[in-house]
């Protein structure tokens, strides 16, 4: 049976991409070697909309979440953790694995941080060093305000670091404008990359900030990394078949044009929660929605993770279920990276099949017909 | 023209292993992943002859070896860093970034360090919490005796951490029976795949260690990891596409035979020795040398590091260089992962006709002539 991916990560991967992790091999210091790197980070930094040099890692995101913390805070420092999911979660556990002390500005499941909540978080806690926020929070499909966050930031003496490993590419995410002092992505996402390859972009007072902090690091070592960018090399042995691979999916975004990826993931989304909400299902998000991923509620009486299962093992449609205390709640439908109208299609489709297998009341087609009128605003011009 | 790799890291990776690489990518939380991983590292339990897990990592060695340190090392402890070349002295490094008091024990670039060396430091320092070894420094093409370091410090309360990552599966090397505490590996050498992973081996008195060391750490936490094996999975989300091609890589190998593996190695690497002999030229570690690279000196006169270049990018045929104060002196012939006797046939031809280019003296083919005089050892029987 056919596989179909459409979980927020790992993401599918074009198969130009693919083909290109299966080159040869190459040795990673020479000048062609140099050339890639240089052509990657290079278009990264239009990715991130900045003007600084992208530092990469050859980790996990989560390990460029820890390489931000680790730089940048000095230990027995303070960090404000906005947290509006698990990934919000995922930078406070970071945090106190450093002796970083946290205060957590909590809101519930689906829905935002707000700027208020940021801004009087900062007015109590004035010495705070960090703050720290997802762009897109995929356990529940929430998106932040990161501009907004910014301008808080930009007013206070501490740093803002953003875990934008979900939604960078997806969105717009104006690194520089929005006064964002660290920013953190993986490969696997809007990136259209297997997992292997985290990036971060640092402002000039995040690398001022690296010298002044002093707990210990030295695989992920910003000055290292910077050291090894400027002569267009990294610190340690790179994954260079993804980073060649990468390269390829950065010429595909490139062609099809930013403002029409960030579109293309919108309409997407939006698509998305058309469809759910006239199949009668609610979403977990409807405030705050990210373009990356859409968390639907299931209805009463089904069992989510069989049904999730079902999806998986026996229609080989991967969604993502819940995490936590969403497991079997929700479901999440990400419409992230090598994704098109089609794609969203099939999911919708495969969900009502799955619905109407387990006995919930659905009008089968309804939620597809509701999607594509959405899917409608996409279409190329007439020839 | 045709490109060679013939570096001691990234090595060439087979073509059932590159197409694995380019195969869709999936989700890693599922049966099918769980399956896949687990069988990658229960090969490897084999690889690294342990009855201990091994903990999967998505990072360089580098990150492998960070690993060992912060999580096993008390801060303010104290280790013992052999070293012999350039690898020995990254051990010292990651314990100066995590607050580790080094004692050293240097030997001349070329030679090993001797288990006589090990037992008087052993005995200056009795308070020492580890020592640091690489089992091959591929800086010197230097083999250490790791089986009698492993007798002297199972002798004291020291652990033994071991940087394996260009020697394991190249060679033997007896985790569990040498006292090996923690063992560390790359997935870009002799494991034919490209860089990206990293594994280690924990012996019981390395993870009663875990308990009590305090550095910090999260991407890179061992106790983390351990919890994600025990359910066939990884703490964060791995590198996929490169455990699905490792267990290609390690399904070849194990169709060849372990102990095939390691005399194919030691073979190849006796025959560039009596290769460059009969150049007439000098090994720089004669005595204890490695059976994954082998440094040889280039002859007074010759502009090793345009001769270098000159194979690299005229001849196509990427050896390694020296490093640091060996740079432009030394010319580093690899003979590890997929390779078998042409590549060396190919690598010494290519060091002649490179020689001779460069005005030395030597006689084409002689080089050639002593490598198949080893090689023809491992030629199959008749039929």
């Amino acid at each position: 049976m056919k596989y179909r991916l459409l979980a927020p990560g790992p993401t599918p991967v074009p198969e130009e991409t693919l083909l290109e992790l299966a080159k040869p091999v190459k040795y990673h210091r020479t000048p062609e070697a140099r050339q890639i790197l240089a052509e990657v980070l290079q278009d990264l930094q239009y990715v991130f909309c900045t003007r600084n040099s992208i530092m990469p890692m050859t980790s996990s995101g989560t390990g460029g979440l820890e390489a931000a913390i680790a730089n940048c805070l000095p230990a027995g420092s303070k960090a404000i953790c906005l947290i509006a999911g698990r990934f919000g979660e995922r930078w406070r556990s970071i945090c106190k694995a450093f002796g970083v002390e946290t205060v957590a500005v909590n809101v519930p499941y689906g829905q935002a941080v707000q700027p208020e909540q940021l801004a009087a978080a900062l007015k109590a806690h004035p010495d705070a060093a960090a703050v720290c926020s997802t762009l897109s929070e995929t356990s529940t499909g929430v998106g932040h305000d990161i501009a907004a966050f910014g301008k808080l930031v930009a007013a206070a003496p501490a740093l803002l670091l953003v875990d934008a490993i979900s939604g960078l590419g997806a969105m717009e995410c104006r690194t520089d404008d929005w006064h964002i002092d660290i920013n953190v992505t993986g490969s696997q996402k809007a990136l259209m990359l297997p997992p292997g390859l985290a990036f971060a972009a640092l402002s000039e007072r995040a690398w001022k900030a690296t010298e002044a902090a002093r707990l210990p690091r030295f695989y992920f070592d910003f000055k290292r990394e910077r050291k090894g960018v400027a002569e267009r090399s990294t610190a340690w042995t790179p994954a260079i078949s993804l980073i060649q691979g990468l390269r390829v999916a950065l010429q595909m975004m490139r062609a099809e044009g930013w403002p029409n990826v960030h579109a293309r993931h919108e309409r997407l989304a939006r698509a998305t929660r058309a469809a759910a909400t006239a199949l009668g299902l609610r979403l977990l998000a409807p405030e705050s929605p990210s373009p990356a991923a859409t968390a639907v509620m299931l209805p009463e009486g089904v069992d989510g993770s069989a049904l999730f299962r079902y999806l998986r093992d026996r229609m080989r449609v991967t969604f993502a279920g819940g995490q936590d205390k969403l497991k079997g709640k929700i479901i999440r439908l990400a419409h992230l990276g090598y994704v098109d109208a089609f794609d969203v299609v099939t999911g919708v489709a495969a969900l009502e099949l799955a619905l109407h297998h387990f006995g919930a009341q659905v009008e089968l087609g309804r939620g597809v017909g509701a999607a594509e009128r959405v899917l409608a605003e996409g279409l190329p011009a007439r020839g």
